[in-house]
């Protein structure tokens, strides 16, 4: 059955929670292999983390090549019991099929299989029926945890093999409310630190041998937070910075500390790359400083930077596809967390247009039948002005 | 042998680390009863804390009432191995006698009973040749460490039984640099809090849904620290308020923290008590907070209150005896750390006066023998004075 229903339920019964992969990239190996797809399952190590299985299937050996990116692994199901149905269950209930992974997103993996099974099915098992063009599928079973053997390799894997990709759909539930309100087109960057200030240990009965760290952190946390790092983009809302800690650790009621630690992290947007990000927030906190406070900043490696897919030509046909199959017209969003299109973003255009969020990572995931059978129609109206 | 020395290397050679008796109050009980005190050994307990031995003495049964108070426990010697002398072996080198308690307080309560024994020695036994008077000694065990079960429970004890105390020398290392530099007349008040600010947790990525309370406490502690409490008194140095640490423990960098909190210490001269000083951060707080920051602050119990004993006679004959045999002019201070002055503050007029700090709770601790003579005439002055 390659129908989206019925490879959702399949990749939905098998308990993939991060990093297991319990069958669910076979799923998807078989229905692939069976349309002519040529697959590799590529799994990676790192020290300290599991193995990790990942797919790549790809049909057709010419340009235009466009590839679908997902995830099969879940987040857990939680508490088990206070789900309506067996998390792993898959069962549909009043046209609503239930299960982890639902919506996030062996659902939008199972309509992107679906969809192009129909497409090349209605084009001689091609994806052009002049022979031009490829359809591919990157996907990964490690998403949800620490995203390190999954994506992020698999690109870098595929890049090594000669694989050169067009365009890509990341399958993330990209909706808020409605299948069809929105396509997420970019996400902002994010860069996390540790403001460092060193103060001079002491008695609190003798305070001026001693220089306190904690009210200069203090001040230095309003000086660099207290300013927006600017007002927003054409197509991004206004970077932000939040102190998620401060941490000095001193039991003694007695004693002045030496040293005070912040951590802040930092969602940026296309007025900045990570170079110049780390150069404000330091002009800020040297400003703040002046001559007398000694603090530094200890940045983290991040790999999530700013990435945005302007409009253009490939959100114009995805716009189109969605607009004919939902009646809605798209909001091309920036906003939100990080996902794997941050890793996309660096070999070709990449936008995310899936299901609806609202009940992922949540009790009883759920999506309406109907909205798998019109996602799945999405995909295919993508596919026919991709390669019309 | 009853002079200062001796007692004070018997004192040394029992390694009395708090808890631990080993047989210093003994000395001290053996050396007054023969010189005709009634002496009291009273242990006290507290559950979670060891139980600690304290020794009352008192020769006389009427006013005026002079009590010398001190304690034989003494903090542990840390490196044995870096000490020039065994710290417990009470050796003289080059006139100087080493060991841990040499000056806090050993050598300070060995002086105390040599001048004592030969002031009544002087008198026909008894504290005033006409049979009035009394003297007394206050001893604990219990001072090094969490002091609950020592002077303060003593003082109780005494007062059950109906002891009055007019005046009372604490034989404490007063003396910065030089024997005579020194009266401690009084301490500043600790009172110590907790300020917590209640946030809303939330994603960094949807900060409009959080409220962070990291640059809130930072503002706080800003707006509560950074003007003083006050500018000094007659007798005392400006209160103090030092935030010593301020924690929040949230390891997720992509989480904004529900709380944060502060913990902080105030030293407190005359200018205020316990009750003004709390309204005065109180109303400094709910300033900063306005309308718009949670935040409370939780009070620790304290029972190191503000005291000072003002100019008079009692101090006017402390400095009389002290220029006598040092030729200096002491400072009436009331610097530093606390003592078990603030306990005993509460009964009667209470002067700290011993040895020169210097050395103490370190390796080699040390005093002159010649400063140990000093010492005890200055209290035979003090005795005679107090007497005559
Ligand atoms: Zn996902
Ligand atoms: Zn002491």
């Amino acid at each position: 059955m390659t129908d989206a229903l019925s490879i959702a339920r399949d990749l939905i019964r098998c308990p993939s929670v991060t990093p297991a992969d319990a069958g669910a990239l076979g799923v998807l190996e078989k229905a692939l292999n069976a349309a002519g797809f040529t697959c590799h399952r590529v799994t990676f190590s790192e020290p300290g983390t599991a193995d990790v299985d990942n797919l790549y299937a790809r049909i057709g050996t010419a340009g235009p090549h466009i590839t679908f990116a997902g995830h099969t692994d879940v987040v857990p199901p939680g508490d088990e019991s206070a789900w309506s149905v067996g998390a792993f269950s898959g069962e549909v209930k009043d046209g609503v099929l239930h299960g982890r992974g639902a919506v996030d997103m062996k659902g939008g993996i199972a309509c992107s299989v679906a969809a192009v099974l129909a497409h090349l099915a209605a084009n001689g098992g091609k994806p052009r029926s002049d022979g031009k063009g490829s359809i591919s599928f990157l996907i990964t079973g490690d998403e949800e945890d620490v995203s390190v053997n999954g994506t992020v390799k698999l690109l870098k894997w595929a890049a090594e093999r000669g694989e050169k990709f067009d365009h890509c759909v990341l399958g993330e539930p990209s909706n808020v409310e409605t299948l069809g309100d929105t396509i997420k087109v970019g996400r902002r960057g994010s860069q996390s630190g540790t403001l460092v200030v060193d103060g001079v240990q002491g008695h609190v009965a003798y305070p001026h041998r001693a220089s306190n760290p904690v009210p200069d952190i203090s001040r230095l946390i309003v000086a660099i937070s207290d300013e927006p790092l600017d007002h927003g983009s054409a197509q991004f809302q206004a970077s932000n910075l939040e102190f998620t800690s401060v941490d000095v650790g001193n039991k003694a009621f007695n004693v002045i500390p030496g040293e005070a630690r912040a951590r802040f992290n930092i969602r940026y947007n296309d007025n900045h790359t990570q170079a110049s990000l780390r150069e404000l927030v330091e002009a800020r906190l040297a400003k703040a400083c002046g001559n007398r406070i000694k603090a530094r900043i200890v940045w983290e490696p991040s790999n999530s930077n700013v990435f945005v897919t302007k409009p253009g030509p490939f959100t114009d046909l995805a716009v189109s596809a969605i607009e004919e199959v939902t009646g809605r017209k798209p909001e091309l969003s920036t906003s939100g967390g990080t996902s794997d299109a941050r890793f996309i973003a660096s070999y070709c255009p990449v936008i995310e247009f899936g299901l609806v969020g609202q009940t992922m990572h949540q009790v009883d995931e759920r999506v309406p039948v109907k909205d798998l059978e019109k996602l799945t129609k999405v995909y295919r109206g993508i596919l026919a002005r991709y390669f019309g």
